[in-house]
C-alpha cells in the first residue's frame, strides 16, 4: 500500500495525481490486476474525470458548489463546512480501477483527482493494488 | 463474505455500520487486501463519512433531499420514492475500503454507514474482503 | 478482463448492461470474488439501480439533469457538455460487485447501468474479475 501527500491550495479543487498513481502502480510490479484509491478525509474525495481541459475541473468544481451551498441555515454543523462533508459524500472516497500491463487503464480523456472540498490543506490518498 | 443486517428507523437516516464491518474484516482473518462494502438495495446506499458529530450525517441527509425533493411533478414512477431512487444512484451501493494489519484503515474522522433514503427498513449490507 | 460494447441513443440514457455482465462473469470461471464494472469515459458513468421499472431510469436521468443543468452561463467549458462530465462525477466510473456461485450477488431489484450523459454515442465498459 502506497501514501500518495499532496498539498491543496485552494477551498474548493480538483487535484491531479494520475502520475503519482501511475507510479504507485509501477512500483508495485503488479501486471494485472485492480487498484483501489482511496480518500482517508471527510471533506475530500476521489474524482475521475477529463485532465485535458482544465475548465472542466473548475466547471464540476463550481457546479457542486452552487448545489450544495456553502450556507444553509438549516445547517446544523457548526464548523461551517457541512457543504464540503455533503460534496465528499457525492464523490465518495473510493474508485477501483484496472491494471493492464502495469499500467492503470484509464479512458483517453480519464485523470484521477483529488477532489478538495475544505482546503487548503494537506490530504493523502491511499493506493492499494490487488493482484488478478 | 458477511452478510450485515440492520433495521433503518426514519425514511432518511446515515446509520452506522463500522463496528460491524470492522467485526466481518476480522472474522475473516484476512490481514492485507481490500474489502468491498454493498448495498444490495435501490433506495439504499455506502457513505463514508464523518462519525464523530451526528449533525455532520443530519446535513448530508438533509441537504440531499433539499437537491432532490420528495416531489417532482415530473417523477414518473409510481411508488412515490423516486427521491430515494437518485439519491442512492449518488451516493452509489459501493465502496472499497482498505485492510491492513487485519483492520479497515479508515481515515480518523471516517466512518461507514448505510445510507437509508426509503426507510424505515430492515437492510442488508454485504462485506466482501479479498487478500492481496 | 472483457469489454463491453454498447451504443447509447439519447443525450442521457441509463442503458441496461446486466446481463453482459453476468456473461462475462460466467465466461472468467471464477466462482468467488469480486467484478469492477468500469466506464473509461469521462461524460458517463456505472449506476446501479432499480431495472424493474423504467419508469426509475428516466426519473433519475431527468432529476440529475434538473439539479445540473445543461446550460449555465458560468460554465467555462466550451463544448457545451460541462453538466455531462459533472453527472459523470457524481455517479462515478468505477462500482464494485461481488461474485457467489459464478454469478453477481445482487439485490433483487437491482441492475447495472451505463449511465449516458452526453449521447448518443458508442461507448465501452470493462469488467474486471478478481478471484478471492
Amino acid at each position: 500500500m502506497v501514501v500518495l501527500e499532496v498539498r491543496t491550495t485552494k477551498r474548493c479543487q480538483l487535484l491531479e495525481i494520475t502520475d503519482m498513481v501511475t507510479g504507485a502502480i509501477e512500483e508495485s510490479g503488479v501486471k494485472n490486476g485492480i487498484a483501489v484509491i482511496y480518500a482517508p478525509h471527510t471533506t475530500a474525495g476521489i474524482v475521475i474525470n477529463e485532465n485535458a481541459d482544465p475548465s472542466v475541473e473548475q466547471d464540476i468544481s463550481m457546479k457542486l458548489s452552487k448545489v450544495v451551498d456553502e450556507r444553509d441555515p438549516d445547517y446544523r454543523h457548526t464548523e461551517g463546512n457541512s457543504d464540503s462533508h455533503i460534496k465528499a459524500s457525492i464523490v465518495g472516497p473510493s474508485q477501483s480501477i484496472i491494471i493492464q500491463n502495469g499500467r492503470p487503464l484509464l479512458g483517453t480523456w480519464q485523470g484521477i483527482f483529488l477532489a478538495e472540498f475544505d482546503g487548503p490543506r494537506p490530504r493523502k490518498v491511499f493506493v492499494k493494488v490487488i493482484e488478478g
